[in-house]
C-alpha cells in the first residue's frame, strides 16, 4: 500500500481531517497518512503548490499527494488526478495546486477527470469534495486501484497552471516578495538560496519599503548577533529576513505580498 | 486489528493526546488512531456527542470510538464501553456524549461498566481517566479483547442520555440555534438539512434577533454573490448561515447558543 | 519495527512536522509515528525535558524517542543518539535534553555522535538538522540499524546535562516554581505529589507573591466549590494551582517562571 501525502488548508479546529483520514481508512484499512499540513492559509493555492512541491523532496517516491486548497468547490472546476513521471500521484483540484509538484516529480505523464463516481463517498457534498471525492480516490490508488478506472482521460496541455513564487534579479539587486511569515515573526522570500547569487558574509542592504538598512547574510541564526537583522535559509531552501531573537516581521512591518529589495553595500554607504 | 476514532476536547497545546496514544501503542503494538478532532470546546458534551455521531456516516464499520469530552472526570460518573448493533465499540464517559453515535450504529447492544481495572494504567489518575482508563480499554478492543471481561454488565436503559440539536419547524417557520461557528465565521445551525423542507432558490428571510434580512439558499459559496447573506449545507449535513467571503458571525454578533429563526418570505414583504 | 514517539517545539502551523514523517516513511516504510507534542515553547529545552521524560512511563517500551528542541542548532552541538539501560533509544541534539528521559530508562548504556552522514538527508540544512539528520537517524534506528554505526563513540559522562524542575521544601513550607500555564489558566508547579508531604483536606496557604491566601488540596476539580482556589494533582503527576471552573494564572499574575510558596495552616491564621 502507497502512504498518502496530505496537505490542506483545513486547519485542526474542526473535523475536516480527521473525517478525511475516516473516509481514507474505510476505503484502505491500514493506510498510512503523512499531514504535510493543514495549515495552508484560506484559499491560498499558490501557497498550497509551493508547499507541494517543496514536499516532494522529502516524501517517499510512491507517495499519492492528496492536496485541497480549493476555493473554487462547487463552481465548475474539475477534481482531477495525475500521474508523475516518477510514478507519484496527485489527487486535488484542477486550479494549479498540484501542477509544480508534477513537475519537479518528472512532470505529468498522465491526467484524468475524476469522473468516475464509484469511487466517490455519497451524496457527494457541494462544499467538502476533500472528503467526497479526493479522500477516497487517493485512498483507492494507495491501494492499487487501476489510474485509467478513475474518469475519463485529459491532455495535460488543458490543465490549469500556476507559478509558484520566483525572485527577480537585475543588476545586482534582488526583488523579493514576502511568501509566508512563520510564527517567529520571520519573513520567507520569493528567493531562492541557490538563484540569489549571494555568499554568506556578503555586506548587504535591506529595504522593506523604508530605506535600506544593514543586512547580515549568516547560515544560521547562531552565527548571528541578538538583535542583528539577517538574512539566512529557510527550510524550504528559500531566504528570510529576520531578528536573531526578535520579530523580523513586526518590526519591519512585513506580510505575506510585502515587497523587499536586498542589494549588496557599495562603497562610500 | 480494529482502528481507533479519537475525539476529544485535549487540543493540541499539550501532551494529552500523544500521552494517549503512546498507552495505546504500548496496549496494542501497530495500532492506527484516527484523529476524528481535539478542537471539541472544553466540556462541551453535546458538541462532542454531535461530532461523534456525525463521524459514523465516514470511519471504517469496525472502528473502536474513543470519546473522551469529560467535565465529570473524578466524580461519580462511570466509564463505560458499549457495543453498537453494527458491531463497533464506544468508549468514554457515562454523561451522555457516546449514546447518539451508538443509537445510528444500530443501537446499544450491550454495555459494561469498566470496573476491572487489570485493563488500565495504574496509578489510576483521578482527573486523566483518558489516559489511564478509556484510552488502554479502547486500544484492548482494538486488538481483540472480549468486550464481556471489562467490567460489569450494565442495563442499557440506565445509560445517561442527552439529546443532539435538533431544529423545530412549525406554521413555516424555522427556530434554530447556533450548535458552532468555523474560524471563516459560518455559524452552523441544529437543523439539518433534509428536514428543514427547504429548496435551493427558496426566498428566504432571517431573523438574527434584529428584525427578517434577505437570506439566499444556495448549495455552494460559489453560487453565490460576494457579500450576499446565505443559508448553505455544512460538511455535517446541517445548514449554515454565512456571508460569502465575509464573517457572519461578526456581522450578525452570533455566537454558540445564539436563536435564529428563518421563513419564506411572504408577498408584499 | 520500532515506534517513533516525536516531540518537538515545530508547531504545526508550518509543515516542519509533517516534512520530518515524510523523511522517517521514506527511510521506515510503515513507520508508526506518535507524536507527543509539537508545543514545547520555542526552544524551552528544559520544558521540553520534563515532558519527554514523563512521557517514557507511557510509551512503549521499544521506542525511538526523536526530541527537538534546538536553539543551538547550527553552532557547535552535537547530534547525538542515546541507547538507554531498558533498550529504548533517544535522538535529539546534546543540549541536555534527551539526559533525564534516559535516566529513567535504565540510564545511558551508550552514546554516539552522529557523525556518520551516510545516514542524513542531503544536503544537510544548517538551521532544520530535525528533519536532515535526527529524522532519517530515528527511522533508521527504528528500522534495526546497528547503533554503533550511526558515529563515533562518546563517553557518557560528556553528555552535557540539565536538570528538570524540582521543589524544595524546608521547614513544612514548599517553595515551588510554576513550569507551565495550561490553556485553562492552571499553573503546574515543580512540585511532585509524591515529594510534596501534603495529604487531601490539608488546610494550605498559597502566597503567590501577595500574602498567603486559603488553597485546599483536592483529588480533583469535581471535589472543590466553584470559585474555589485549589492545588490538585496533575497529568504529570505534579501539582498544579487551580481555580474551579476560573483562570488561576490570570486571577493571581501567574506565569511560567513564577515563584510560589505553600504551607499548612498555622493556628490564629
Amino acid at each position: 500500500m502507497r502512504p498518502v501525502c496530505f496537505l490542506s488548508d483545513f486547519g485542526l479546529n474542526d473535523d475536516f481531517v480527521g473525517t478525511c483520514k475516516g473516509v481514507m481508512a474505510k476505503v484502505a484499512p491500514g493506510i498510512q497518512v503523512i499531514d504535510l499540513t493543514h495549515a495552508i492559509p484560506g484559499f491560498a493555492v499558490e501557497t498550497g503548490a509551493e508547499f507541494l512541491q517543496h514536499a516532494t523532496r522529502y516524501m517517499p517516491d510512491d507517495a499519492v499527494y492528496l492536496a485541497v486548497v480549493d476555493p473554487g468547490v462547487g463552481t465548475e472546476r474539475y477534481g482531477i488526478a495525475l500521474e508523475s513521471g516518477t510514478g507519484a500521484f496527485l489527487v486535488g483540484p484542477d486550479n494549479g495546486l498540484l501542477v509544480p509538484a508534477a513537475e519537479v516529480l518528472g512532470g505529468v505523464r498522465q491526467a484524468v477527470r475524476l469522473s468516475a463516481s464509484e469511487f466517490h463517498v455519497h451524496p457527494v457534498s457541494s462544499t467538502f469534495h476533500g472528503r467526497d471525492v479526493f479522500s477516497p480516490v487517493a485512498a483507492h490508488l494507495a491501494r492499487g486501484t487501476e489510474f485509467e478506472k478513475l474518469g475519463e482521460r485529459l491532455d495535460p496541455k488543458t490543465l490549469k497552471r500556476i507559478s509558484v513564487p520566483e525572485d527577480h534579479a537585475s543588476g545586482g539587486e534582488i526583488s523579493a516578495r514576502v511568501i509566508d511569515v512563520d510564527r517567529f515573526g520571520n519573513a520567507r522570500l520569493s528567493v531562492r538560496q541557490k538563484d540569489s547569487g549571494l555568499s554568506y558574509g556578503d555586506d548587504l542592504k535591506l529595504d522593506a519599503g523604508d530605506g535600506y538598512m544593514d543586512l547580515d547574510y549568516v547560515p544560521t541564526f547562531g552565527a548571528a548577533k541578538s538583535g542583528a537583522l539577517i538574512l539566512l535559509p529557510d527550510s524550504h531552501w528559500r531566504l528570510s529576513v529576520a531578528i536573531n531573537k526578535g520579530n523580523a516581521a513586526r518590526a519591519l512591518a512585513l506580510a505575506v505580498g510585502s515587497e523587499v529589495k536586498i542589494k549588496h553595500t557599495q562603497k562610500g554607504e
